[in-house]
């Protein structure tokens, strides 16, 4: 197996910092922490993730029948293909590498668009599936609710489905004004899969969900998976992070901050780089930038495996104040 | 989703003593919650599990490459269903379900045999998968050594691949007796199925682990499913199990123990049992027990929807001394 993600600190050892996952620095909320320590792992998890969904239901206002839960998002892509099988899926450029081998896994052909240029025109008589990533990682574009209701009316004509990944919206400076998950009871070919990983901190619990409105189509994905998918740590967890909404406040009044922070410094080098709208920016500099601030103990994410990044593409986390500082300073020094 | 296991306690309430699952009545050993618990849910668990694959690989003797871990062994079934694309597959009777609903995922057609008669006989050109469970649930049945070599080298003729699901191994009088983990070196087409579960008494926490050393089928499993599969608790758990070895030991006396004075009570009130070889034991009763000892807030596991089981088969995981005391007692007042 390649490993193409950030994150991979069993690779590069703990006493890096790590720029190349995309993680809340502030970590996890306390409640959290806790609701996952205290678990109980000693019986079986809910299949139907019950407590889970009505929390999620209760911060989202959409239906707990229109939730499934997963084992990460990653894994709810897979099962997803897996119930969809779908014979052509529309991928933005670029965008995390997963929807690809979900699809693949499942025997689709993927042909591919511009993610700026917006899905609506790219989608054929042929297209069953679409994803949209929003706002877009690595770039950090942001999709308008319009450019969004727009591609999913145009599937819904062709019988194809749309998948927004909205594992970053919780980020964004107005999350509400993007999201799309209120528009799930309003269309039943679209899907919107969020994520705890980001927000809560939490990548090693595995938990990720979806919204959809089209029952079949959930209760065909419990059918392509185990009945004990979710965790009791994931489940208490996310559950306790439906009651966390001060935590996701703070941290993007603080994420906002820090990007700003970045972007000064980035002007200051001449350091070219994509707006950033969420906890990450994707940026430009020499080849081989990756290797040298490895030398200093920083892990970037080299976006050169992303289609149609070159290798003059990197990705950095937004982290705590005094990281963000010792990431400037290491281009700095690199720069002169 | 229809829910046929035992362990629901969801739907059954928290006040109930649980002999529908077949868990290790002596719990998790304190270094394996300690391990769950300081486990570090803030980085991405590692994709290809080493430091848990090495541990396995110190207590099974099987080389770490032949190792894959899954998010529970249930989910190494649907991933096996999906890298194998089995046409026809041949499944025991009785036999947990999620061999079927596996392999029916990926559009296998279903044979039968019966489960003492041994697998090898049934296997015929058409197979393509065959699953023996060793020792079998919910009958205890005992599979040897020498019956699984037999339908191994038979479906290794015809091209077809057997897995043994070696689950409650553990709780048997003499595990290395009957466990053929050290035989997937010398047959290509043997997988071996085992989970943390039971023994560890960590439903909750999800991780199984499959032997085989065909090491193209465990990379098409990689690619067939999400990179973070394994949660952080999970590895860490498991990890620290495979130096439990003492916790198990302790555990197989005490349910030798235990089976034995259940045993003794089913015989002084006349109810007819399959021999019980692990950690629960089959018995026959009159249609309807589950709901008489419901209310004397006792759940067993009805078995009439095992194929080939009626209505008066039940299966009782073997517990703590005093709650089988409370179950032998329970069936007497019953029988009165």
């Amino acid at each position: 197996m390649i490993y193409g993600h950030g994150g991979d600190t069993y690779k590069y050892g703990r006493g890096i910092i790590d720029f190349s996952a995309n993680i809340n620095p502030l970590g996890m909320p306390e409640t959290v922490i806790r609701a996952a320590r205290d678990a109980d792992a000693g019986v079986y998890p809910d299949p139907k993730s019950r407590r889970l969904r009505s929390a999620i239901a209760g911060v989202t206002g959409v239906s707990s029948d229109d939730i499934i839960c997963g084992n990460g998002a990653a894994a709810l892509m897979f099962t997803l293909a897996a119930a969809l099988r779908p014979k052509l899926t529309l991928i933005p450029e670029p965008a995390f590498s997963e929807y690809e081998r979900a699809v693949k896994s499942v025997g689709s052909e993927v042909a591919y668009y511009a993610e700026d240029s917006g899905a609506a025109g790219a989608i054929t008589g042929k297209t069953e599936l679409v994803f949209i990533c929003s706002p877009n990682n690595p770039t950090g574009y942001l999709i308008d609710r319009s450019s969004i209701r727009a591609a999913v009316e145009r599937a819904a004509e062709f019988g194809a489905a749309v998948v927004v990944d909205e594992c970053f919206n919780d980020f964004l400076d107005e999350p509400e004004r993007y999201s799309v998950s209120g528009l799930t009871a309003e269309y039943k070919n679209l899907i919107v899969l969020r994520s705890f990983t980001k927000m809560y901190a939490m990548p090693g619990l595995r938990l990720g969900y979806m919204l959809c409105s089209d029952r079949g189509l959930i209760e065909r994905m419990y059918s392509e998976r185990q009945p004990w998918e979710i965790s009791a740590p994931a489940e208490a967890a996310g559950t306790a992070a439906c009651f966390a909404a001060e935590h996701a406040a703070r941290t993007r009044a603080y994420i906002h901050t820090e990007r700003e922070y970045i972007k000064r410094g980035f002007d200051r080098l001449g350091i070219r780089y994509m707006e950033p709208s969420a906890n990450f920016i994707m940026f430009y500099h020499r080849p081989g930038l990756k290797e040298k601030l490895l030398k200093k103990n920083i892990l970037i994410r080299s976006c050169s495996d992303f289609r149609g990044l070159g290798a003059d593409c990197y990705r950095a986390a937004v982290r705590l104040h005094e990281e963000n500082i010792m990431l400037i300073k290491a281009l700095e020094e690199l720069n002169g």
